[in-house]
């Protein structure tokens, strides 16, 4: 299972991206609100009862200066991913990157784009499916639909833009 | 086993700290020079190939306009961690974080911080201890001895600078 | 023959402008979409056959962890230009120029300014004029009727403010 | 009393200034060594007991994604002044600075100038000082002592430069 | 009494949070404007004053090249509290940033992150409440009642978008 | 004479704020467009003759890679003021501002803020004024209505936010 | 022929590597210094002449507020690409590569990555090379070479780190 | 005269190079230092005097948050020239640049380059040149000069890097 928590209520319409990824996939997930300032006791509690809880990897999105990701990594050992959020307290998403990427040597954060909560969906699949072939398979045909929707927008291209190009 | 490549030689001396780090772990891995750029087919090749050859992580460092991270993570469903390098092209770092980092929706690489190979391998032994209990107990013991690290420079700290402290 | 590619559908209202610049000095060329990362192969077997299939110079847009001209660069001889798109997932497209322009040694992408598709156009009309004069007098007659538009606003300029300019 | 944490031994040599400072004008401190990512419980309970423990003021220092400083704002009443280290790890301080400026609206963290510890134990006494007319009086004669050795190098730099000024 | 001041009336919509905050906690307050570069002279006297006139602590918002927090700092011996304001005339706040916060040694500003006035606000209580119980246990309950605002949201979340999260 | 140029039309809502400061104070003033770019020869001749004709200082604004301030400069011995504007082909105004700012030692440009044509109006009085007293005097003038206007603000900011100020 | 100038003797170390490129691939090339701001008159004369004495690109690199590939660009139909030149008066290259790449409508130049001159000098090849086969061959051997240096560091990789990679 | 001050004896090595600009054309000059932090007294004195003194511009050097040249400008209607210095506290530069040059609307700073004290020498110059022949016309000698000393450097390129150069 998935755990997914953010560090405030505004940040559910980026993070439900990692959801429903993960729900088109069947991976089964909880998602819920953290706050590392508001709430550090939640916060400890939660990274700390994470495993036993039956939880594989954590997906923590905040914004700012953000320390929920990080916060979370130290305590547990379970694959934590960081999910940069653009709020509006943010400096062109700058503080939210640099606070989760630029963790110290001993506590990783896997950190993705800015406000990239979909592609933080996508990687605790990877890592799920890293030992377990069904969801393996599963990603495979996502990544293989990635390439027909591209290739579908080729006609379109040629309909709004007519040229020479013939394949 | 994880598949560790670089994208140039000058890269190895940041990039062994990731194999180290699983050495230490009694985790197998392999390492080797892959470039983006100069190799594209072995590139392709090595993606392609990785999951069949029994790979479950793989670990990409690059530095300036860096490429190799996410080309590879576009042509295999395993998870693929990013380790931007400060190579001597780079303008400070940022060009290689946001070449790793910034990934279209679909295709992730977990990014780590600018130089961040120790924490690319522990990720990558977080991604497989997180369905594999004997490296899960292996990573607490690394995190606790990084506690007892901190704890063992307190005195050494007062010793250097005398005050009033006393716990 | 000129080839225009972009990332993704979302970049045609930028990149087209590269190709109409083209169609008003009645160079040929083709446009169609590739992306680097949801249509690998499709990248590298495009950059692969430009040369046979008769194009002079490619012309390839993309934002965020923008990949694709640098990779189409590794594939062929051919001179790519590179148009950094400030596309909805990008940090005020920094992320897009350091990912194209700071290419390593060995395999140059021609970038141009953000968004900058129309002076790709004109840069692959240069580099074709370079060796064509008829292709080189067009350019001379644009070049020409960009210093005619600039000297017609001097009028409007005097009759929305008036000044003590008298030339 | 003023408590002084940082985030690793290495950051002792700029944060002793703050202890330094505080010494010269005999007001009691502590220092040590909190990480908030190795040590998140040492770090968690030295918050908590910080008022019960006689601390007015707490300043805290750390480099990277500097979790440190925030992290104690948000178990703690008291005051706390955060000092980003351009440590090793650092991107060019920006990291530092981003991850301890930007805190969420209800825990704010007092941040001083990228290295500034001296700067932290001035505004640490500045809070004493506030309440306390002696604290007050010292830290005018500092103030004063700061405008005398200004003009101590009048004459100084006179003589390294001969000039017109004479005043 | 706390002081709370800005460059200009634009500010007051930024600013008048740090006063809201003060009145939620029946701390006194004064707040006016005072320009450092229109009207350096009231800026003096202001701060020259503030400490006989009985205020402890002083608020200073500015925007663009922000210089009311660090002169007036380097006129009172009170801790001075930054709020750099994304004024219309700023780099996307960068200027007000750095220079409010890259204040040199001997002269602190307690900066506060972006428009993050509210905070300005707290962190004035935080050093009134540092000797003063009454003020602190308020403060106490402000911050538990920012814990309950995030677990009010809890459930809100989960009706949102329903998943296995249970507790 | 102040000679103001810039390099399109559609910096003119901007520019003209300089020409209306400077005929707010009665100096003459021409206003043109010129551009580095499209009218090289143009903006040659208009530096070259430039103090034949009678200007005292030269107000150049443009955006981008905005080379026209430095290439005048280079082209006469008067001052030039460089005004850098937020055109919409500019990186957040990054590009404007150092294209003009960091000139090679031996060609200054007098650079302004960004956008900040009104400024560069109020430069060029000032160096108008330097050499005469009736237009430092209507110099100060100025100065002391922004100093009233500030002023007039504090019994609005007082109604707007009833507080204990009262001076 | 490829013409290569550059805006200050201080950048021959780098702007040779483009000439030493060409001269591997028997590229006949003139190689001098023309500064755009301390030499105005001789930058338009190189570039309205460069077409008639049989260039056919121009390499041109400068550092700081970089206006040598731009004005040069604006006097030529020929293709000019722009080496940023991290030279001692930058901000890290920021300048440099904004002051080169972000060019307006109308007039391109190709940028290459900062000190890129080895890049500038194989871009020029490639856009001679794309209208005569016997430079394309030569470019294919070179971008051959390149796969060659990087495959004959594998085994260094593995000596240097033994590791279980064999292929 | 050109009064020429500096906010610490460590900026001197930068700010007597406007100085001895200065002595080569035989403009009397004084310099100081003047800090506005820690002496702002004397700071608001230099400048409220400066007009009666006999000044007709001020250069004015700062790094880190530098207030000194924005503050002396909001006291003179003199024209006043900042510089902002790379000083040991900055990061990167860009705060001494933004806090100088970003000044709102009604009080000009004329910024030159970072660590450009050399420029703002001439433009002091320029500026005193603008109203007197004589100044102007050696002015006019040292533009000449720069152009000659780089045209010196064309033979001893082409012998350090023999080309085809031939002019």
């Amino acid at each position: 299972m998935v755990g997914i928590i953010m560090g405030s209520q505004s940040d559910l319409p980026i993070m439900e991206q990692a959801a429903n990824f993960l729900k088109s996939l069947d991976i089964p997930y909880e998602l819920t609100v953290v706050s590392a300032h508001r709430t550090p006791e939640r916060m400890f509690d939660y990274a700390k009862t994470a495993q036993e809880r039956g939880l594989k990897v954590i997906v923590a999105g905040a914004g700012g200066a953000a320390h929920l990701p990080g916060m979370v990594a130290s305590c547990t050992t379970l694959p934590v991913i960081g999910v940069p959020i653009l709020s509006s307290n943010s400096i062109d998403g700058w503080d939210s990157v640099l606070s989760i990427l630029q963790m110290p040597g001993g506590i990783p954060v896997a950190t993705v784009a800015l406000n990239g909560a979909l592609n933080a969906g996508i990687l605790a699949a990877k890592i799920l499916g890293s030992g377990n072939e069904k969801v393996a398979h599963k990603l495979q045909q996502y990544q293989d639909s990635l390439k027909d929707k591209v290739l579908g927008t080729v006609d379109d291209i040629k309909e709004m833009h007519p040229n020479q190009y013939d394949k």
